[in-house]
């Protein structure tokens, strides 16, 4: 993969600066336009925003002559409550990825490395790459699952996706605790893009450590990946650098029909939890299909399944997927290329992927 | 103004990264929500967004729940139509704050250091400093036009504004050229924010000089600042460098129904060079009427003017015009301290400012 796309950015001017010589962007999952896919590869909703979302998107769309609030006061107030924390514990972002880059910048330099899993969100090592910042890997055990004792007192910044991308995998919240608790002078950031669909948010424990930041999006859960709304929940301070970091890079950072959006959904909190009810009743249904075909799946939290056949490989699972209007996610990465990321769609989606795949495994 | 905003900074944590300690972010104009004002503050446009936009915004919202595009590739198509180059020209970012900042992180380094004038968007030094890159600020002469010959060849990356902010004082499209073909080895960016009030594009250039690239947004003369779309225009190689760096932050910056209002608006062009029209002569409206009042004003292509009082002073002129709702923007930099920028609305909120102006006049 760096190959290829180092091929793609083989336009770069002569005026780039040096410090992005080996900058090897992240690749986002496929958004094809030349014909309709069941799209399973992006994790995202197959329902559509709560309808007060879309009234109330649809009414702040009459007034763009006017800047959005870079404060996101409304939303703000909306997600302090939602998280049982003030007002000044919360900021908005353009998405999740934007708020974990902002982590990246403020809290991490070379006296302060990042660390994160092997296998995790393929972001951070770009976010850590773009930002000159060393980081380390820590490989996951042989079954997926992090180790917690690899995160105990290691003065790093450290990055947890949980539950873990593209595995699914979800930490307890006491183990999130004793890593927290045990590196007091670093930040630890937990992800939780996923959390909605069966894993413990540590949101809770945001009043016991100042060093806890919580990053949770839109996109997944509440049906708004096409908004861009992510947001971050930590002590008032880590908040506060956060902010100097977003009011010296983009002010009006969340535009206003997104932030509309936000409150609109908010407001309709028994819809999103109704659908995540779905979600995880389909995500047992479709594992419970593909372990009788003979696949073997990590245990998920999450709106998606990471699943590998014996007789199968990842690529060829996807391209056979693909040529029957099916997008999964494959990863190069060597050590899961036998796997595929499906996400969890409407159970209309996840027969049609079922009955897709029996097929191929009937020809192979 | 230091003072100030590093004390409204002053929750930083212990775990801020060192490289932030002296970063003092941008002040955006106020966004008050405790009354409604005459909002003359922020050169937002007194017109709605194209019908067009409005609509085809409300229909994206009801798709919410898929990701954006990232390559943001119809709207994309549009503006390269719109400003007859190709598509691998065009980048479109959240704002174009976002391009400026890209432009600064791919195109600055030490050995590259940021040249723009002292009286300018004041975004510039902060962009400058986030980043960790050398600048220089060139003071304008004191009639606060921009002497070109201070940027024939000086090796570094130069940032203009074009017009200038606050004084809306515009290059024409020869000097531009003087400094662009005197630089080869370094990037010259043309901010035109305000361009389409009566300045010229150097976007016509860009087939003469790879190292030119012009930014532009739907802020101003597109009603579109709570949407957030701002864009780039250079060669290919540049555009691709900028894209590096959007895919190593944020590939989805331009959520989906920002893209759908501006494939919207362009679709409108006739009504966008009509409000501008409009502008133009409330601008020539107000600067008479301010004239016979007594103020000085500098030349202004934009769609705000720059003014000053021999009786009143800059922050004496903002507070009595606030005391009477009207917010005007007021910048405690020495050398304009004694100015206020206004922006150019409707003409009714122009008869309102000159008549509050006059009766201040007359108290004082």
């Amino acid at each position: 993969m760096p190959r290829a796309r180092l091929l793609e950015w083989k336009t770069m001017s002569k005026f780039l600066s040096s410090k992005y010589g080996k900058l090897i962007p992240y690749t986002p999952g496929e958004q094809p336009k030349e014909r309709k896919y069941n799209k399973l590869n992006t994790n995202e909703s197959p329902f559509p925003p709560s309808a007060k979302a879309i009234a109330k998107a649809q009414e702040a769309a009459k007034k763009l002559e006017l800047y959005c609030d870079p404060e996101c006061k409304k939303l703000t107030e909306a997600l302090a409550g939602l998280c049982g924390v003030d007002y000044n514990q919360i900021l908005c972002t353009n998405g999740s990825d934007e708020i974990l880059n902002f982590a990246f910048m403020a809290f991490c330099d070379s006296e302060h490395p990042a660390l994160f899993p092997d296998i995790t969100y393929g972001f951070y090592s770009v976010f850590a790459e773009l930002n000159g910042v060393p980081y380390e890997e820590i490989p996951l055990r042989d079954d997926f699952t992090v180790n917690v004792e690899d995160y105990i007192g290691v003065n790093k910044t450290i990055f947890i996706a949980n539950p873990n991308a593209p595995t699914g995998i979800a930490l307890t919240l006491d183990e999130i605790e004793r890593i927290v608790s045990s590196n007091p002078n670093n930040v630890v950031v937990i992800d939780e893009a996923y959390v909605d669909f069966g894993a413990e948010s540590a949101i809770k424990l945001i009043p016991k450590y100042k060093n806890l930041l919580v990053t949770q999006t839109f996109s997944k859960s509440r049906s708004m990946a096409g908004a861009r709304l992510g947001f971050g929940v930590g002590c008032a301070e880590l908040i506060s650098d956060l902010n100097m970091v977003k009011y010296s890079t983009n002010p009006y950072n969340v535009n206003s029909m997104t932030q509309a959006a936000g409150i609109g959904t908010l407001e309709d909190e028994e819809y999103t939890r109704k659908n995540c009810q779905s979600i995880i009743e389909n995500r047992e249904y479709t594992t419970d299909a593909l372990k009788r075909l003979g696949f073997s799946l990590t245990e998920s939290c999450a709106n998606f399944i990471f699943v590998k056949h014996p007789r199968i490989g990842g690529g060829e699972l996807y391209t056979k997927l693909r040529e029957r209007g099916i997008l999964v996610r494959h990863f190069t990465k060597q050590r899961i290329k036998d796997y595929n990321r499906i996400t969890v769609g409407s159970r209309e989606q996840m027969d049609d992927l079922i009955e897709a795949i029996s097929e191929i495994l009937e020809e192979n």
